[in-house]
This record gives C-alpha cells, structure tokens and sequence, in this order.
C-alpha cells in the first residue's frame, strides 16, 4: 500500500531546498556551529506543531505569527540558548527573522525561527548580526549543506539526526526529508523537539497540518527521555511543489495516504534516532501494547512504561526487573484489568516471557542478561481486552544522564 | 494554638504498644532484619491509606478487609520482598495473620499486613512459619523494640525513620510516634510508602480516618523520589486510647486540632526523612509555592518542580539552572500567568533570588555555588495571584540511583 523507500540525505534531499549551518559565536566553543539556515527556493506551504508548554520560548511566538498564512520560505535555528524568559526574546526572534530577509531576500514574516539551549539565559542579536551574511553566502543545496544545518541544531545530542524518503504521488516521484535535535527535556506534549522537515511535493497548507498532527500524536509525542516537556519543541514542515505533483488539497485518497506513510516514515525513524541518542543512553527502549480496549489506553500504558525511572535504571543494568513494568501499567491512569496482563522483554538475541496473567512466570536470569545486554530493548505488554495498540519510545536511565544535566549551564 | 513536642522513640513511644524485628530468612543476608512487628496490648482505632496503582499488592488487600470494621491490635510486616503479582499472595498474607494470631493471641481479623522489596518474586510462608514464635518473644514495649521494627522494614533505606510526640487532649499527655520506609519507587498517590503511626490517644476510628486522610494529602502525598507510584504504599495509625483522654469523637474543636496537629508534625517530620533519603539522594529538594490562586495549583506547581529529573540532576550538581524550574511549572498543567513568576533558591547559607516576573535577574554564580551545596535547598516559587500554598518534598538525582536501581534484584 504505502510505498516509499529510504534514501540518503535530510532537508536538502528534496528538490529546491539549500542549507547551511556554521559558528556565528553563541557558544563559546568555535569547534560547536550554532546556527542553522534553511532556505526553499520557492514559497512553500508549511505547518508546524508546538509544545504545550505554558512557558513558550520567545521563537515559536513569532513563528506561529509568521506561519498564521500557511505559508514560509526559510527556517533559521540557533543552538546554545533557548531565547526562552529573556525579557527581550521576541525581538531577538524578530530580529533573526530580519537578518534572513536581508541576506537571502526571503520575507521576514516567511521565516520561521527556532532556538534551543539553556532557558533564561541573557541573549542577543549581535552574533546574528555579525555573522548572518557569511551563513547565507554558505547556503547550498548539497547533502553537506543540509548536514551542516543537523550538526548546528545540535545541543547534548552526540549523533547528528538526518533521515529521507522518495514516494510518489500521481506518478510523480517526491522527496521528504527532516532534521531533527533532542536529547534531554524531552517529553513532547502535542509537539515535539526541534524537527525541520522539507518535501518538494505540492500540498496544501491545511492539508499538510493536518498529516502532520496526525504523525506527530503517534511518533514525537510517544517520545520521552526524561518526563521533562520543554518550552521550545517544534517540528515543522513546509512543502515547496517543485516536484509537479497534482497538489495534494484533500485529506483522503491515495496520494493522501501515500504522503503521510512517508511523513510517518521519517518521523518514527527519527524518534527513534532522538530516543536512543537521549541523555546519557546507552539503549533505546521500545514499549508495545497490544490487546488495549482503546488507543487512549494502549498510549496511556506505553508511555507509562518507557518513563518509569526505574524501569530505565534496570534497563541500564539489563535487569529484568519486569515487576516495574506492572508497577508502571498500575499507576499510569488507565483502566484495565491487571489481572490479564502479558508481559515479554526481547531483543536480537531473543524473546523472554516474563509475566503471565498478571503474575511472574520462571525464567533464565542467564538468558535475560543475554537479552537484555543489547541495545535496543523491546517491552511488549498484552492487555488481553481488545485490538487497540500503540508504541512508545524512550531510553535507559544511566550515571551519564545525571553527570550531563548536574552540570548543563557551564 | 498546637502545643505539641518531639521526643524520642517511634511506634512504642505512646503507652501499651510494643515491638520487634528480626531476621526471618526472607532476606539471604542474616545480618539484615527483614520481619517487623507491632502490637498493642488492647485492641486500638485504626485507619489507612493505600496507593492508588491499579495494581495492588496482596497484604494491602488483606489489611483493607481487616480494618473495615475500624478495629485492630498489631502490625506485622516484612521486607524483601513484595508479596505482589505472585499468584498465591493473599494465602501468604492470611497466612502471616494467623500466625501473628497463633503466637501473639491477637485475632488475625485485627492484624495489619504489609510487605515491601521486589515485585512479582516467587514467596513461601516458610521463614514466618519457622520464625514468628521467636519474633514474638522478642516484642518489648522499649525504645529498641521499636527500633527493630523500623530497622525490619527498610529496603534501600539508609537510616531507619522514627519519630515521636508528646501533646495534650483535655488535660490527658497523649504520645503518637510512627515509623516508616521509602527510598525509592516513591511517588505516593492519596497515600505513601509504609508508615506505621501508634498513639495512646483515644480517638474514634471515623474521626482517626478523616484526620489520616487530611494529613497525608499534605504530607506524603506531596512527596516525590522518582515519580513511580508504588504498588505496595500504605500508612495506617492505630489508637489504643490508653492515654485516657476523653475520647475524640467529632472532627473539630481544640483537641481535634490538637491531634490533627501532633498527627502532621509527625508525618511531615517522616516525609523528610524519606525524601533526604531517597534512593542515592545527598540533598532535601522542598518547592514552596505561594501566591497561587488556589491550593490545587499551588499543589500542581510544586509537585512538578521537585518532579523535575532536570532540575533534580541540576541540584545534584548545585548548579542554579533556574530555567528548569521554570519549565516544570510551565508543564505542570496548572492554569497560571508565567510573566508573573517569581523564583529563589535558598539554603542555610543564604537566599538567591533568579527569576522576578517570569524572567532571568542577574545573580552571583559563586553565592549559588555556597548556597546550592548545601544538603537542604528550597526553591521558593510566588506566583503572585492569590493566598494559597503548598509545599512539596524531593531529592536530588545522583549517579547513586542508577547504580541502586540498575541492579535492584541481586
């Protein structure tokens, strides 16, 4: 049904976008770039989701007004301060939106600015102002542009994150393609981190929302590090139509489905790149539910599960402790009937049976060590009450998260 | 207006109850105690609350079943293991009454049960079988007996948490003292961790549950560890009315104060204890918001920043990474104006204001580093729109907890 195949390259994939990224001096270190720019050729429709954080960083006020018009054209980001409780945040915001217009010719009220880094940190335009000509003059419509705006985004994360897809719609072949930083903080509510994702298929503004609100609710927002929601998650995607698709206004039909299976492929592939890159992760932690009476159900317990600090400690020590997978499913909210429970670990090495019915069944301590040693972890959780279910990523909780977030500031 | 004062002791504080603990073999190692228990000389008032995780453990629902008349006369209780998801636990937790009954006289129907340790681990009545005749012996109405007991029922504890008061009910000295458990898997829901409270006072078992109930929502319900809700939470308090004070039968006057009074001095006392505790904890977090609009908010808001893995990790580190703060209150799913936010961070060393109307203020880096060393830290929230307030009590995030919880069954 859905057809789309993974192809090298992130927000330069696609046709008639360029990208850069450099050291324009937020960050002390000179080695560490710390902006992004991304820039479409064309105007492109575009939609964004937000965090649901009552604290908004300053860039997604003035985002969400220039996006109002379902419509953008560039995309600037800076790394090392979130822009976020500074008294003079929207102008900061404003003013990068400004600088993009003078040194690429795109509309100030067509850019959409985003930045991360440490919350109430004092900011200002000056490295924007200063270096902002020589990241335009950087822009390039490579795989090495678009790599350079991945690494820029870059806070703890220690791997850059780059996916892309081909698919086509009335036979006309598309690129989607996305960057995405997270690492800490990360409990998207209704948002998610800092995504950028760009596609050359031509599709309508509502129509692109409205795929990507669905996506989002079944990949970034079942995503958690740390239970910590931050004031900054966006992810965005604008669609320029430079690959000559029939565009997309209707949110039905096949090109319709086609279009979201490949947003939906790039987005889960890049939760999981942000899981297991999370703070201090040593695994990635995938939860399962399956047999739920309803989705809200089966989201319920797998987010429940993947954010139990204990679970993640013992994940860390490939303990399989499973009774803090019960423990977690019993206070996570919802309604069901422990006593149906099903629980396994697994992982490339195997399928390890755990609980049954709601209570412990004998196994090898041997062959769960072995199991669970690996570093993408499996939790599947049966609730034997019906056909709903949902998936949740998250990591293991390890000396190194702690060791990154006592000391973050300096 | 409460007259009440510390002093020495726990559960055999007040007149007619004694106590023990020993090792039972339920525990591998001999040199820990791991069965404790309490029994008053005449039949007392009792009340409980119990976790609110779906999923239950056995001894809660056998103790539900044995105070519904309001009634009992001992507290049996062992540690290293659960006694929940095994599939014949509440055969186990009939079987420890009985034998309480058997060797203490004590009708098993008036027998409190509760277990604590790993969940879902295979258990026998064995070590109870051979063990309660001597664990019986050992019951003393002395300051060591109650001792035993508090030292029978830690787990990850490092210290065992006894408290006591003296106060005044028409003219009667009554005593109530308690002990209790709870380092990790901590996050109680309209209940807590273990906590056995014993008083001589006499007081009715409705008016006994109504105080119970009101204190624990300010006390050890606004305690948090790790945010896992355990499965096994349980506070009772049983009066013997030895004391011989008029007997407390309506829920107000002074002497309902007054007992209400000695009860939350007690129990907020225990709830230190247990968050300086907290699994790998080296500092006391307490949020102290006023100003809210109403004490739900106020309630919301505190328990979100000391929920804070960030701000946890940041405190470990004592670094003044108010924006995490910040953060957590944003999320926190109270409705409240930011741009009115004010923060502090305080110690004994001193009081370092962050935050003033929702924004960054600049403040010595070095007087944060004295203050944040500290082992006590509070951070002081106002949200300057209304009178009501809350207080909530946390621990830092240390590599300590990894490390307990990444191997937590061996």
């Amino acid at each position: 049904m859905s057809d789309f195949t993974f192809i090298p390259g992130g927000v330069t994939a696609a046709k008639g976008y360029s990208a850069a990224g450099d050291h324009l001096g937020i960050r002390k270190s000179r080695q560490r770039k710390d902006v992004a720019l991304i820039v479409s050729e064309a105007p492109a429709a575009a939609a964004a989701c937000y965090t649901q954080n009552l604290v908004m960083g300053a860039p997604l006020t003035v985002t969400k007004a220039h996006i109002a018009d379902g419509c953008a054209q560039a995309i600037v980001c800076n790394s090392g301060n979130a822009n976020t409780c500074n008294a003079n945040g929207v102008e900061i915001a404003e003013g990068m939106s400004d600088l993009v217009q003078k040194y690429t010719g795109v509309k100030a009220s067509n850019v959409i600015v985003a930045s991360t880094g440490v919350i109430g940190q004092p900011m200002t335009l000056e490295p924007f102002t200063n270096g902002m000509e020589k990241l335009a003059a950087l822009l390039a419509a490579t795989p090495e542009g678009g790599a350079a705006a991945a690494e820029a985004i870059m806070t703890t994360d220690t791997i850059a994150k780059e996916v892309a897809v081909s698919f086509s719609l009335g036979g006309k072949i598309c690129v989607l393609g996305g960057i995405s930083k997270g690492s800490g903080m990360i409990c998207p509510n209704m948002a998610t981190m800092l995504c950028f994702l760009t596609t050359d298929a031509a599709v309508g503004a509502k129509v692109l929302q409205t795929a990507l609100s669905a996506v989002v609710k079944d990949t970034f927002n079942m995503l958690s590090v740390d239970g910590d929601t931050s004031t900054n998650d966006m992810v965005c995607v604008l669609a320029n139509g430079m690959a000559k698709n029939q565009p997309l206004e209707a949110c039905e039909g096949a090109d319709y489905e086609a279009f979201k299976a490949a947003l939906f492929a790039v987005c889960e592939r890049l939760c999981r790149m942000m899981a297991k890159d999370g703070e201090g992760a040593t695994k990635l932690l995938t939860c399962e539910v399956s047999g739920a009476d309803c989705e809200a159900t089966a989201k319920t317990v797998a987010k429940s599960v993947i954010k139990s600090t204990l679970l993640k400690a013992a994940i860390f020590g490939a303990d399989a402790n499973w009774g803090r997978v019960l423990c977690a499913i019993g206070y996570s909210g919802a309604a069901l009937d422990v006593s149906k429970v099903d629980v396994d670990f697994s992982s490339v090495k195997g399928v390890l049976p755990v609980c049954r019915s709601g209570a412990g069944i004998p196994f090898s301590e041997e062959a769960a060590k072995e199991i669970l040693s690996e570093d993408e972890i499996t939790v599947s959780v049966s609730l034997n009450a019906g056909c709903a279910a949902a998936k949740a990523w998250g990591c293991d909780l390890t000396y190194d998260y702690v060791k990154i977030n006592g000391d973050y500031r300096t």
